[in-house]
């Protein structure tokens, strides 16, 4: 097939009419179709049932320190857990805090700590002027809401193949004392599945901020999530990077189990210096007694390692990478020729990220949405909502089923056709 | 024995020695207690075991809705926990969202949301010049921290034996627009164990706040927890009261099963009008994508419905009652008659409280840790940890063993004869 750009009006108004066709039929069928969230499927939490039976009511729930995980205490996590985690991330656990449920609202609690009462004893944001984030974009839609609800300014920073633009992001946090976070999905990021080079990652652990108070949020959501056996990316330690730097206060590196276990059921953590570590605990006592210390618990016993995460991650790319193939197979055999719009071809991660045409992202949602496919909102990448050319658009491969995902990605791609040739229609 | 003050210098004297005596025998004894936080026993923990029989690999983790649990989404709680929690706390289920592992959490985030963005679209607080909350002392210390971290002004109001001093309350709330909150036990008050009379529960519905977004923070952490069948208290429905009042916006009522099942690994609720709950929905849609719903449904399946949790707290009462009555016994038999302190005598809740003389509480605190006993530290009761009479002293009987709240009560009241003794030599 030739690009859709070399076609002929009379071609195109054909090619319409055809599309118009097929998509009608395709609208018939009724379809129920899911591709919004990064959610697992039911398949990847059958993985884990047997978490179930790590305690029943004659289990010991005492940790190797003594502590009664069915008690009050351990704020910053059982130990165990902390140890977990440390190895898993590569990291010391003297590093490491272990909360609750999830790591979104371990994010959130950073910013609004640092809002309300400044990041180690530095002045409130809240009391100043202007405070602006650095967004990569495109980015996850969540960081941007925190940001947002807290009213901070946030500056788009385009992502390419290796990471953020360092020079843009080193001009920006260099010499604007204003700007006091970045938000970073270093590893499969959401949703372009790309990960930050070993390059990208020294010229972070390098940066001298203008802000003392300057804090990389790293949402390492996809650690040890790759689809492939032969081809994983590898994201080099941004503390131990800091560290060599003299800069281990400048980043909180966030990571959970929510994509491992169970989503909104599993343990999440942060990992920082030492004296970040110290003003958060000293903030959070007031906030909470603790969190719950016997999921904690659990996961520790189930999976009693990293290697046992690591390989229960292999279960997961055995489910998700069939998926994923099923919509780069459907995009390159349906568009790939077209000229109309590119996608990535992530190693991990839970998303493919695609960029249509500028001006067509709305649209191809809006038609896919009428046919019975929910996709992430239009815009969503971006903060506030505004992609600026109207072109990304998240793909969700893990919740629908491998039958479900093929339809789904015949119907996107038969969107993104139809909108196109309507562009290039209006265009002339 | 005759009153402490009847007593002449010569035979305090005499006293004092014989006493200093006694205490340096105790302390010879290497003694470990604690009675410093509501924390339940082992034994307690122990009732609740089987609920790790509720789910095992070969579990159904859908809810009667049709929702996975096990995957996320219901931000503001599954059904069936709804229904459970309107059910023991006789309201409507479309009045309750439910959420993690603590209610403090809730408190928290409740306060934090009001300061940051303001309640139901009103002035966010941290706008405002002075923001006050009304403290009925004594009261619990986590609350007042919460207060205190977010610089809100706090103003003692007496709490008698019926309630907070409505008169003031009502002065207070009715007329300075700067009034915020009150924070309330409703319920077996946290220390002094009382119980708030339908008369005070109605004063508190009838109010007519100068400030719209003046909130009842109605902390109901011990609804279900009497400690003896012969004798609970009631306390009438705050909902219910302020609906008849058309004042239903003006209360949020907390709760949980910290300690009902697992402390810190329960489930927590708030209670509020749909108005209210509103709110808390549009803004906690950022702070989190949901919170574990597999401990909710755990909730559920094992209690089934209210009377299963009734029934669960019989069996706690068997074990906290001795501890209670230990205490008690103690103190009438070497305390009452002395003029030195007075203490209060529960229905239920987790707590005693001890009024000493006028100076003395640091005292006898700081004696009993001597000694090899930790109490809540002193004016821990009060805002900004200040007790004006420096004479109020918490007492948490749950954790210890019965064995060790005996031996823990005899030293207690032992310290209180001796601090009270140097105490009347002093002052002559």
């Amino acid at each position: 097939m030739k690009p859709y750009c070399e076609l002929t009006r009379a071609e195109l108004e054909n090619l319409r009419e055809i599309l118009k066709k097929e998509y009608e039929d395709v609208k018939g069928k009724g379809l129920s179709l899911n591709m919004a969230r990064g959610k697992p499927s039911s398949e990847q939490l059958d993985l884990v049932m047997d978490m179930f039976d790590v305690f029943d009511s004659g289990s010991d729930l005492i940790t190797e320190s003594g502590v009664d995980v069915r008690n009050y205490g351990e704020l910053t996590g059982i130990r165990e857990a902390k140890c977990l985690i440390a190895e898993l991330m590569e990291v010391d656990p003297d590093n490491v805090f272990v909360f609750g449920n999830a790591s979104l609202p371990i994010m959130y609690d950073t910013v609004s700590r640092s809002v309300n009462f400044g990041v180690n004893k530095g002045t409130p944001w809240n009391r100043l002027e202007k405070v602006k984030f650095l967004c990569p974009v495109p980015g996850y839609d969540r960081h941007f809401a925190i940001t947002e609800q807290f009213g901070i300014e946030m500056i788009n920073i385009p992502l390419n193949e290796d990471g953020p633009d360092m020079d843009l992001v080193k001009k920006y946090v260099e010499n604007d004392d204003t700007v006091k976070g970045i938000w970073c999905v270093p590893k499969y990021s959401n949703p372009t599945g790309i990960t930050y080079s070993d390059e990208t990652v020294r010229a972070f652990a390098a940066l001298k901020p203008k802000a003392p108070d300057f804090r990389i949020f790293w949402d390492n959501a996809y650690a040890v999530h790759d689809l492939y056996e032969d081809r994983k990316d590898v994201l080099l330690n941004i503390i131990e990077e800091c560290r060599k730097n003299g800069n281990e206060d400048m980043v909180y590196q966030f990571v959970s189990t929510s994509k491992i276990t169970f989503a909104g059921a599993g343990i999440a953590a942060v990992i920082t210096s030492k004296a970040n570590l110290e003003w958060i605990k000293s903030t959070m006592t007031i906030q909470t007694i603790g969190y719950d210390k016997i999921n904690q618990l659990r996961h520790v016993r189930y999976f009693k390692n990293a290697e046992g995460i690591r390989n229960k991650m292999k279960e997961h790319a055995k489910i998700m990478a069939p998926k994923f193939d099923a919509v780069l197979d459907c995009f390159d055999r349906e568009l790939s020729d077209l000229g109309i719009g590119t996608y990535t071809r992530p190693n991990g991660g839970y998303f493919i990220s695609f960029t249509a045409m500028k001006g067509c992202a709305k649209k191809i949602i809006e038609k896919c949405r009428e046919a019975g496919m929910v996709t992430t909102g239009a815009g969503a990448t971006f903060p506030y909502k505004k992609d600026p050319d109207d072109s990304n658009i998240r793909i969700a491969p893990s919740y629908p089923t491998l039958k479900e995902m093929k339809e789904a990605a015949a119907l996107f791609a038969l969107c993104v056709k139809l909108v196109s040739v309507e562009k290039l229609l209006e265009a002339e």
